[in-house]
């Protein structure tokens, strides 16, 4: 397919690299809004780069928007208007339900890796779960023929809800745990240690729950409610008051979890 | 070392096998409270067990106190009472300073290995950090090199505030991780999708900060504070309301930190 990227940032950076290094696709040009990330882009990916959207090619047939979130119900008229009527339009984004591409473009949908992208980091699109929907049957072939073209082996079909509540998911187990590696970052180096101590740890909660469903991999304090340690850390935390508040309510949630769950048993899944 | 396992959780566990199975040394007997754990471990390893501290072996060179931190200072008079003098004690927990030992025993230290554990799931010591507190500079050579005979290969000497401090860090990077992907498995769960789509985002993100420090590394709608997407996420949380405090919480901190180090660009480490 002949594919125009609108967007150079982290996810429209590493879709460009497997498009064009492990892929049949032709890409024909980037578009960004900032002149720098658009050059940047079309040099690493050696395709031409536009920053006005009048000047986006008009007969592409398939146009991917890897913008932020914020920005999509501006630039989808424009790019749309005057564009190959029977393209198809996808956007990226896992909380934007697909009808925002309603009443401008014909063929649409969603393409939505689940993973979290840099711009220096390669990563294997044959290992992200894709969550496709799209406007009609033809469209959603197409475009699950197009996530087999760059090796996605697990493709699933979503609404967009389904999708919204998806990257809410995604949001906790990915964003909000990167954000307590900070914290975890910032009492190491606080107390004179460095941060790659915690590694291998990480590492093995991550990969425990291949194994074991999360809820029965919880250990620490807050599990067996050890008010002893508990009252040790919140008093080392009086110097963080934002994360003091943090632990107590986690602790609190986990401890409830854990209480509810022995209440359960046997009939919980 | 003649060394006996107080203790028969998880920790001590996989301690004992990986004494038993790739270390010269000998493990003498098991103790637990509990009958059924100690016979358990005691099977595993084929060595003898009690549940009595009385009956815990007098002679012998080690002592390795695993167990809950809540019964330690109830379990250590009694354990030191009328056993081997030259004998090192060590207990094994991050927020219990090595003092509880003192006035009990001449030779004590600590011995904690950072990680989490489970019974059913082997982890290799020469891939964990340990850290050791000692009373004194023999007793410590000794737990180093005990340390080592277990092929730990990153052994750190630490006082008892900095070990604290160093646990309260791994309950933020682990346990409360842990934790989110709770979360992320009940919504999964609830939206009709197998929480194994979230496994390729959850490696990447513990793996991403091995290279990449964790403020450097964090994504998502907090970040660029997307108040469109934040807002349908906690629409969609109003069924959970306690997540949805917790939601909030972390998406302030994370857009607090983030306007924080844009204001020190430059100045933070």
């Amino acid at each position: 397919m002949r594919i125009v990227l609108i967007g150079a940032g982290n996810l429209a950076t590493q879709l460009g690299k497997a498009l064009v290094k492990r892929s049949k696709h032709e890409v024909l040009q980037i578009y960004s809004h900032t002149v720098e990330s658009a050059r940047t882009l079309a040099d690493q990916l050696q395709v031409a780069y536009t920053t006005s959207i009048d000047d986006v090619v008009k007969d592409a047939e398939l146009y991917i928007v890897a913008l932020k979130d914020a920005v999509l119900s501006e630039v989808i008229p424009e790019l749309v208007k005057g564009r190959n009527k029977k393209a198809i339009f996808v956007h990226t984004a896992g909380s934007i339900p697909s009808r925002i591409w309603q009443g401008y473009a014909c063929r649409y949908g969603v393409f939505y890796p689940l993973q979290t992208f840099s711009k220096q980091r390669d990563v294997l699109f044959s290992e992200i779960p894709i969550f496709i929907e799209a406007v009609d049957k033809t469209t959603e072939e197409q475009l699950n023929s197009f996530a087999s073209s760059l090796l996605c082996r697990k493709v699933y079909t979503v609404n967009s809800e389904q999708r919204c509540r998806l990257h809410m998911a995604a949001v906790f187990a990915c964003n909000f745990s990167n954000y307590l590696y900070t914290i975890s970052e910032r009492i190491l180096i606080d107390s004179g240690l460095p941060f790659e101590v915690m590694y291998p740890l990480i590492d093995e909660t991550s990969a425990k729950i291949h194994r074991l469903s999360p809820h029965l991999a919880q250990t620490g304090p807050a599990v067996r409610y050890d008010e002893n340690v508990i009252g040790k850390h919140l008093k080392l935390l009086a110097d963080y008051p934002e994360w003091k508040k943090l632990y107590e309510l986690i602790t609190k949630n986990i401890h409830h979890d854990q209480l509810r769950f022995n209440q359960d048993k046997g009939t919980r899944v």
